[in-house]
Order: C-alpha cells, then structure tokens, then sequence
C-alpha cells in the first residue's frame, strides 16, 4: 500500500458507530488557536492526516465567552473541537473539544492511524517516538521558554538542543519517517534558529546573534542542523511555515 | 464479549509479526524498580493486562553497570525490558527497554489493546484519559514531591486534589471502568492519605495529620475521598499494595 494513496488516510475511527447516521457527512475540525508553536503542531498534524479544518482564532487578551464555556474553561490554546459540522462559536453538543497540543496529536494518530503521526502497528516505535517527545516536552520546551520569555542565556537552548541531538539516529527523522516526533519539535526549532538570527528574545541584547553563529558554525551542531534542514524541506512543513511573514508580523 | 475472558487480552501487538519464529514463545517483561509510586503505576498496568513478567529492583543508590548499560543511559526507574525470555542482567540485543511510567502505559495500552488501559476504539475518550492524566502529571505530583520532598505546605496538595476532583466525573472511576487515569493516580493518591496521616514528609510536624483531617471529614474533599476508596477497593489495586507493609518499611 503506497504511502501517498487515499487509503492510507481511511479509518474506522474517524466517524465512530454511534453517528453512523452521519456517515458521508463531512465532519468538522475547528482550531482554535494563534499562529503560536503550540497550534503549529496541531496544524502539522492535521495537514499530515490530510484532515478537513477549519481555524478559527482566538484573542488571547479577550477570550470570547463561549470559547471558555463551550470549547475550552482552561482557556488554552490551541483546542480542537470534533464533531458535526457547525459555526466555531456555536459547537454541537456532540462535539468533543480537546486541548493540549500533545493530547491533541494523540487524539490524531487514533483518528487517523495510518495517517503518519504514529506507525500504527509497532508498540516498540511508537514508545521510542513518545519517549522522545516526552523529553524534548520537559527539556527543550523549558530552556525555550527560559531563554525566549524569562530572559535566561540562550546557551540553555544549545545545551538542550545537544541533549535532544544526542537521541537521534544519525541521519533523517527520529523513526525514519517523519511523524509525532517532527511535529513536536519542528515548531520549536525553527523558531529558535530564527529568533536567535534576528536577537529577538528577553535574554541580554546580542546573546541571541551569539548563539545563532554557534548554532550556524560549530560542528557539534551539525546532526541537529541538518535535522532542522530536513525538516523544513518537508512538504507538510513548508506549507505552514512562512518565515518572512512570521518575522513581519514581528516587527 | 465479557470483559473477564480471555479473548479481552488477545492482541496481535504482544509479539510483532518479525518475531513469528518465536510465536507462543512466553516474551519476558523485565521490570526494574523498587516500590516507587511510578513502578507501582507500571504494575498495576501490567496486573491489569495479565502480562507475564518479572521483576527486579535495581539499587538506586549503586546502580550496577549492565542496568546503565543495556536497560536505561538516564537511570531512571522504572524501566520495562521488552524482548525474549533471558536474565535480567543479559538482554536479549532484540530486546527493546522503555523507561518513563507514562510511557509505559501507553506502550502497555498498545501491547494489550484490549487489556483495559485505554478503550481501544474511542479516540475522544482516549483524549480525556489522557487529559486527565497529564493535567495529574503536570499538577498533582508536583504538588506532592513539593510537600513530601521539599518541605512545602501539604496545603498545596490539598488544593491540586481539589482540582482533580473538578475534572472527575459524579461518580465512578474517570471514565467510568477502571483504566489509565486510575492507574496513574492511585499510587500518589493512596500515598497521599497515607503519608499524612503518618505525618511522614519534609513538612513541619503536625501538619501532615492536619491535612488528613481536612481530607478525612470536610464535605469539600468528599468526592476524592469515594474515588480513592473506590481504587483501593479495585482488584488489581488491592494485589497491588500493602499499606502496613509499606509503613514497617518506613518506620
């Protein structure tokens, strides 16, 4: 079975027994989110599943009220609301809404197993994708915040980029194939390597430039380099990522 | 089909079709631990699928080479050894190991897909399993290393049991059958009453019995009070845990 044909998409999970009246009937995926590295995820995924969405976005400063009352209490983005077609600020009753980005992937690779989030049907590759976004979850994600937000020295950021590089194979993505482990990470990266170039971040003015030409240039960087290259020529990720765009709406 | 018979456990995961040569072969489930809340997640895990394995504590304080080596770099514990039937310190080179508790559930929920850990054909109520478990993760447990280990306020893992009890359902276990939310809560949760009505923590002396007060008879706490006596009265918790034995160990 080709990797590019339909039925690699098909699934007996998407539409579950009980709405079989619904059979045919297109379902609807609303994302509730800003363009943050979080629903960049989200987006990765549902591109990669090939998943009909649509995105509907929400002003973290004025949450509307039925985000927080109908789609997500927590109020964090993004969420994905499942279920019968209908207007983002007035889900159906039926419709399950999922926050988390994480969870969110999860709830993907289920719906479309053979969608490429997660190799359906090898327990051992599907541990060894997990542990590897667990770990960049509580290491990388936290030096990103560190450096980016609280004004800590990017040099965290390389030292946990060289802890993730230490768990890759030697070349190409984590499990071969690219799935939940690029889609965790990719947002993330990219936006280092691009935040670092152009020094924006809370950390001392010049620190970023510091450590974007260290990341450039030094060859203990190299396995994560071309990670991070390979991950940008992929076809679901350029399709979502314009980083021109990214840093005018920076600047 | 009953959730009590065998054909519950048949799963076309337990030894992967490249392994065929090995097909009713039993495979060994190697855990090493010691009784830590996060090994007792994994067993109760494992009780609940049926899986044949065994066990060994590995010291924390000395840990041997092979276990660095073969089994786990980061030395954490606990860690599942997956592969054929061999010693613990020897491996098989097949073998895969898992560290990570989470992890491993989720590892075990794909082994035994319809073992009981996750329902197998719902992707939202996976979603809410894992909802609720990484909301546990993320709040109750630090909350409790804080007061067991750093000397913080038990008040602090009163208020993050109030917040899981906000996320349970009325009544039941969180999705009504006893599955991964149980299992990754019981263990923190047993402990929790436990340790402060002993008043073993880093907190000042007193506290603790104070805190089992609070939980012991205010209406608030009334909810996750019937939840964890629900769990203790669970069968593959009851095989599970010892309460007296665990205190003689302590005292």
């Amino acid at each position: 079975m080709s990797s590019s044909t339909y039925p690699r998409r098909r699934s007996t999970h998407v539409i579950p027994n009980h709405f079989l009246l619904l059979l045919g009937i297109p379902r609807l995926l609303t994302l509730a989110s800003q363009p943050s590295q979080y629903a960049h995820r989200v987006h990765l995924a549902l591109d990669e599943v090939k998943a009909e969405y649509v995105t509907h976005n929400i002003d973290l400063q004025a949450k509307p009220a039925w985000f927080l009352e109908k789609i997500n209490p927590e109020g964090t983005i993004p969420a994905l609301s499942y279920g019968p077609k209908c207007a983002p600020d007035d889900p159906s009753p039926e419709a399950a809404a999922i926050p988390e980005s994480l969870v969110i992937l999860e709830f993907l690779a289920d719906l479309f197993p053979n969608g490429g989030i997660l190799p359906p049907n090898d327990p051992v590759a599907r541990a060894r994708a997990r542990l590897l976004v667990a770990h960049f979850e509580s290491v990388f994600t936290v030096a990103f915040k560190s450096a980016f937000y609280e004004g800590k020295s990017p040099q965290l950021v390389l030292d946990a980029l060289l802890e993730f590089q230490a768990r890759l194979p030697k070349d190409g993505f984590a499990l071969g194939a690219w799935g939940m482990v690029e889609m965790s990470a990719a947002p993330f990266l990219v936006r280092t390597w691009m935040l670092l170039e152009h020094d924006f971040g809370h950390y001392p003015v010049g620190e970023g430039t510091k450590a974007w030409e260290a990341l450039s240039k030094e060859d203990k960087f190299t396995r994560v380099r071309k990670y991070v290259e390979d991950m940008k020529a992929y076809p679901t990720f350029r399709g979502s990522w314009d980083e021109v765009r990214k840093l005018s709406v920076r600047s």
